[in-house]
């Protein structure tokens, strides 16, 4: 039996999200089928950033344990022969067998992509949250500094069941905004941490728009943090801005 | 009666082209369907930039005639009301009578986008064509110069019975290469002309992926050019990559 960890990016747009439910197209449930069609085997993926219903990945992780013959290294090509269009393994390794992408201590990057432009621009518009009144860029850049550091997320953070209780104590390393290059109109909410509660990138995407629009105050967004309470932040910008970036795992695999 | 000039966006995904094909998704037959639903009126829509099937575009240009009360700068707020959300009005305007986009001179503006990387990158694969193998990005910048000039680019067009007998002498102003800032891996491909034949600059794009390959040499293009055979070029690029970027009118519409 090994861990295979393999890399995974996707056009969210298809998907109900990462995780299998029944019945419903997910990343889970094709990388399940897929590894299914090569080797037979009905392998339990462990994904380590379970990405909503629409938000995009360039690199999510994920592990399953095989028996299969298959050289680890060569899943991804393999896999990528089974896989619809939308979902492309970029690599595969054997890891060890207790190896655990979300228990691991590891650093994720999440970009959040608005179009600031009159009219959306249909060839963005996949990727990005158009937003029709000129943003305050300035005011949303400032507002991204006051996320970095060590807090309590409670108010950027969707509540259900399962995150009733965890601790939402977490470390931003790194909030800034940036224009694109080439096409001024789109701007970029980046955002480095050691770990992302329920919605918690969606929701300061959508508390920093209302922010760039004369809503909120950078000034707001200590007092939200400090506030503890989910109804004192803007609202979830929509899941198709939202692109999974990378995921750093900080000791080796 | 009026001429109203629509600058239009699209994703062309999902279409059969812009000319209107009986029974075929297109954007000539959307946008004609979108003023029948505002006015009542079937109107013929003269579009700027013929693009094919699948082929984008962040602004082409589009006349009709109407008899409407309706204000043509208003045009563009009402049209988008009734077009699907992958074709965006930006602008109308009243514009001569005689106006016609194709007659009138112009210089248009093409992008081709290359993913240049082991795998194909899903949120990039929609507006761009994956090469695999490692692309001489130099060779590629060399060669693209060599089609700058008044040339007769009989080697870059596919002839068709309408185009057999046209002039296929065309002015390129500029073409060159550019990596994005942001992701390395996307190459563009710009080329700024007074006018395209059919397929050139797919047919130029495909010749400079052969060329980024080894296939040609920089020097090749400028005998693909004096050769005036379109077997001298190489194959035709497919159309996802292409987007037509801008028409700029020379003189006042």
């Amino acid at each position: 039996m090994k861990r295979v960890m393999i890399k995974v990016a996707y056009d969210g747009t298809g998907y109900h999200g990462f995780q299998a439910q029944r019945g419903l197209a997910t990343i889970q449930g094709e990388l399940t089928r897929a590894v299914f069609l090569l080797t037979g085997e009905e392998v339990d993926i462990i994904g380590g950033s379970r990405t909503d219903a629409g938000v995009h990945s360039m690199g999510n992780i994920a592990v399953f344990d095989t028996d299969s013959r298959i050289e680890p290294a060569n899943f991804s090509k393999a896999l990528n022969t089974k896989l619809p269009g939308d979902i492309v393994v970029w690599c595969a390794k054997e890891v060890a067998g207790d190896f655990h992408p979300r228990r691991r201590a590891s650093r994720k990057i999440y970009e959040y992509t608005v179009l600031n432009s009159e009219y959306d621009i249909p060839v963005y518009s996949r990727y990005s949250h158009h937003v029709r009144r000129k943003l305050d860029i300035s005011a949303m850049e400032e507002a991204a500094k006051r996320f970095e550091g060590r807090h309590d997320f409670t108010s950027f953070c969707t509540l259900t069941n399962d995150t009733r209780d965890m601790d939402r104590v977490r470390t931003i390393f790194h909030a800034g905004t940036a224009m694109d290059e080439r096409e001024e109109s789109l701007l970029r909410f980046r955002v480095e941490g050691d770990g992302f509660l329920y919605n918690m990138v969606r929701i300061m995407a959508g508390t920093l728009i209302e922010t760039g629009l004369g809503r909120f105050t950078p000034d707001d967004i200590t007092r939200m943090i400090e506030g503890k309470d989910r109804r004192l932040a803007g609202h979830t910008a929509p899941a198709k801005g939202l692109c999974h970036m990378e995921t750093i795992f900080l000791e080796s695999e």
